[in-house]
């Protein structure tokens, strides 16, 4: 045996240490739990979307929108719809694989292809038509940020560097195809905002105008989550269900919190439940965790915080606490 | 002196605002910072495992684990064994060199290389034969994000984009490590998960069976914490310690908390000390702060919200509280 | 129509679903949009500086500081200089053209190019100057970490691994450049390290030695924080401002606290606003919501956790509370 071989593979070596039978029995162990339903390695027909494609459209659609901001498109002083038409052309081609692959995939012996090619042409007919007014809403949304945040210097450092945005950016464009029940795509989108930004909007949630997330880590907006317009909220505030361990017997259920027009929500602040209620106007504080509705006009604030005497530190061993 | 070198090295501009003797000065002053033993630029016997070598180990266990949902794997109708023992082959032997390199680093004079390689030895037939029971472990924390999430659609959902779910993948693999005493691998495992999910879980914890985290940003999960069975937490949940200024003295001490079987913990809520046991189903509200020990089945939850009547808005310049 | 254009272009299905009108409307309404005055894709004179670039800005200087950790730097046994001198360089070539389109950006008509370039020489040699001060600093925020954490096995792991210790790295080099009025630069590099790490320090905050972030995700640090020496924070921590809703009238007004030496602060606690003092060696229990001046050697708990028995779960499917 070369060196190269005991390099690439360390047959020689791992011989020594590791019986053929104890190796094969691994093996079999693993391929024993090939046999769980969510393990289709030995099913041809099922497939994937493919991530990269997904992302690739998302990013299509921010130079859409954004043009210059990401990427090096050329400027042109008069007429910018070859560029537009060319990309949304781009766009609408990949979604159409992309959506044929996860319909397949949710679904695929009850389909025929034409009507799986009937549902693709529907859903992104409707998708291309309106992004007009999605770019409007977004364009609103960097003015909430302008005006929420002293330290925004531009609305262009918002647009290109403002992880609350992206997020909203990516969750406004993946509710429209989870309002067309597309399975998969949705979560795969706001899942890639959610591991970029730290931020995780379910894109089955409904947003208004004017909406703002200051900072941004940690945010979570739940499924059924209902919230008005010119809201403001904090990194790490949960828009939440309560826990169950009968996940599937809920689905569908409102399970996550109203919230109406004009309420802040300061950081951490955790808001549960279906039937929870944020009236107009309310501002919750950091860390509250409110279970119940709340009437408009509110302040919601944590009674109790404590303030103790502590001996200065001698030993820095210690706890401190 | 032409206009690339110009534009490439700037010198000619730069003698004119910064004299040489300036520029030697500061290459001087870094220079004599690289006296500090924790820069070992000028040792050529010590090399750190490659992060990249390790996340292509995690890829490849992930592809074993989950063939098909993250790369293209060729399906097989009859016999899945070839795609495993070469996968599994091929993790061996990368494993092998990255042991080779922690281990040296940490302790460069105290070993010859026949230790080390039987050291490598061990560890990864211990590591490879635990594959199977762990493969087994994950399916099960899958059924738990199922059964506990009504936003799932589907299994495959949870395995091909919870994040949650992937930072319990990755601390399981390098939990295995870890007991092992094996130096800077599980490290550099653990935090490259916490860099693409926010789940920050070292490797040293000790977590139960059908585990879930939910949506997952923000969780921390200390070293000398033990988790049972059935527990479930959400989004921004510490399981830590109390402060010290001296760390290095408690080293090894249980500083984390206990977790029994069956407990939720809701959003954003910390748990801390060595001492602090969470009994058996009891569940926590968000934001709490516990440092001491919970008794089985309780409820625990924080008083003192205060809702008080807020005047509307009037000038949109001042503080909202 | 051959197969391939359809299947790229899916021009002939396309028609088929929505009438060339349809689509001539959908970019007409994206062009429309382009009147906004922050897309400025018709302007052929604004550029935005390179993202890419400024991270290479980055990667260079934690190779400079910490070789070897991050790349394949050749060990010298005798004289480093070579490699500090021929890395300064290089960082201070491409600051310098960032800092060009940075400040054309922000400014493209009031200056002439002997104004920029001025201004880019006068940055880039205050910058260079204060590197080895920084490299210093740096290193004590090494130690700062290593006895605030017994999970920490050596110095090496925090340096290659440790989330908060590469924010502050970030935060330290964006802050020398933000005292220096340096548009976008500063933001697009603390936004790079929040997209890595989920902590977010403004560039303008105020940090002094030993400052240590624990775990790190979630951490919110404002533009007008000020923060003494031996600080300690844990995860989720937020040093903010209270909210506004016209943000920016309230640009340059102190909104953040300040924080004296020796405090720590626990995971998921918020202090905010600009008379906000948290005086020396206080320590402030997680998911406290702080508005006012607490007084030196003070602990910050809050009261009001509240455990009552919880009956035992009987139906799987009920809500947890």
């Amino acid at each position: 045996m070369n060196r190269r071989s005991e390099g690439c593979f360390g047959l020689g070596r791992k011989r020594a240490c590791m019986l053929r039978n104890d190796f094969d029995a691994i093996v079999e162990g693993i391929a024993d739990n090939y046999a769980s339903p969510e393990i289709f390695f030995t099913d041809p027909d099922r497939h994937f979307p493919s991530r990269d494609a997904i992302i690739g459209i998302l990013a299509d659609l921010r130079h859409l929108m954004f043009p210059r901001y990401f990427g090096d498109e050329t400027p042109t002083g008069s007429d910018p719809r070859y560029f537009i038409g060319e990309t949304l052309i781009r766009v609408e081609d990949c979604l159409r694989r992309q959506l044929r692959e996860a319909l397949l995939f949710r679904d695929a012996s009850a389909c025929d292809a034409d009507d799986i090619e009937a549902r693709v042409d529907a859903i992104c007919t409707t998708f291309v038509s309106k992004l007009p007014a999605l770019h409007k809403t977004l364009l609103k949304d960097v003015q909430a940020a302008f005006d929420g945040d002293p330290a925004a210097q531009s609305k262009e450092e918002i647009i290109f560097s403002y992880p609350g945005f992206f997020a909203v950016f990516v969750y406004r464009i993946a509710h429209e195809l989870y309002v067309q029940q597309v399975p998969l795509i949705p979560r795969i989108m706001t899942e890639y905002a959610h591991g970029r930004t730290g931020v995780d909007i379910n894109a089955g949630a409904t947003i208004g105008e004017y909406f703002f997330i200051d900072h941004a880590t940690g945010v979570v907006i739940g499924e059924t989550t209902s919230i008005g317009d010119h809201v403001k909220i904090y990194q790490g505030v949960t828009l939440g269900a309560l826990s169950t361990r009968a996940g599937q017997q809920l689905a569908g259920v409102k399970r996550h919190p109203t919230i109406e027009d004009d309420v802040t929500i300061y950081s951490n602040a955790s808001v549960l439940g279906g039937e929870t209620v944020i009236g107009k106007g309310t501002v919750i504080a950091g860390g509250a965790f409110v279970t119940e509705s709340i009437p408009a006009n509110s302040r919601v604030s944590v009674k109790g915080v404590e303030i103790n005497v502590r001996q200065p530190r001698r030993n820095p061993a210690s706890w401190e606490l």
